[in-house]
């Protein structure tokens, strides 16, 4: 069982070694962090979200977005709530499938912030991505029904209301409010 | 006294001409937010804080830093932790004295984290005073011991450690590392 003291430094070999956990650890700067346990609003939305995406994105051969995948760059070892990579960009094994190591930051990168996570660290999480050539970042705040832009090289945005909530740029059929996102948490 | 209810939509003017609260409350977007009651950490970052960079900025007449300041513009009415104004911007009345109303965004705006406060408001604050011409924001994160610096258009960055932590541009002597700032907490 991998420790959860975020005090703990191990190498990220050493970390990559170990067995995958529930819910996942990210490995930063050292660090050893556990994910929030997944709960059932945060899952709903994971879960249609990345369906949305996918059913604009696949198609099109244009990008494909994946649920909790470890993706290790630059010496760290992240796992986004939805990572959606450009199509090109998705890694193949010798066979043409999709491969099981995800080496590189993907293109967007989505979080869904828990109550009790740590938001500081997710930001941090997200401007990493950004430096490692990540596009876009997204960090959706259930409760306060706001969503947090990041564009490498931008000052973020706050988008809320009717405000479209931009996705990848290559992505040109992405259109989608910050009031339909928050409304896929609506079962009934 | 005012209502606390974020959902109590009342105009600015109606807003700014109720008594002032202990805590302070903010209008933003037609809605009144009541600012965390300060502990003692929190008060003693603001209070150290500001003398440091009154150290630097004011005799040089560079700038200045107030802390609890109602800064009230483009419709909305924040109160910045510390709020930094360079020399020329602070506000005078017909005496030569400082004003009491401050219609300006400040140049810097320092938030210091609570561990109960709604931090994608407080990144939503920040970024309204950039849009409105704030130079510089700081949020300072004491659980976490990182500070997200936001600069107007840029990708916001995460000071910690031995990371100088950027001051204003004109405020040319200003040096502090992220642990030099959190080392003012020690009180022993």
């Amino acid at each position: 069982m991998i420790p959860t003291t975020r005090n703990k430094f191990i190498s990220l070999d050493e970390f990559l070694q170990q067995p995958e956990t529930k819910p996942a650890c990210e490995y930063i700067d050292g660090e050893i962090e556990e994910k929030p346990v997944p709960k059932g609003k945060h899952s709903l939305l994971q879960t249609r979200l990345s369906a949305r995406i996918n059913q604009i994105a696949e198609p099109s051969k244009l990008g494909f977005a994946l649920t909790e995948l470890r993706c290790t760059f630059t010496g760290r070892s992240f796992v986004p709530d939805i990572a959606v990579f450009y199509w090109q960009n998705i890694p193949l094994d010798e066979d043409g499938e999709i491969a099981n190591q995800f080496d590189k930051p993907p293109d967007w990168t989505i979080e869904i912030l828990s109550p009790e996570q740590r938001q500081t660290r997710v930001i941090r999480n997200i401007l990493f991505c950004l430096n490692a050539g990540t596009e876009l970042g997204w960090l959706i705040d259930p409760k306060e029904l706001m969503i947090l832009v990041f564009q490498s090289g931008q000052q973020p945005e706050i988008k809320q209301g009717d405000d479209e909530v931009p996705g990848l740029k290559k992505l040109t059929h992405w259109t989608m409010s910050a009031n339909q996102i928050f409304d896929l948490l609506k079962f009934n």
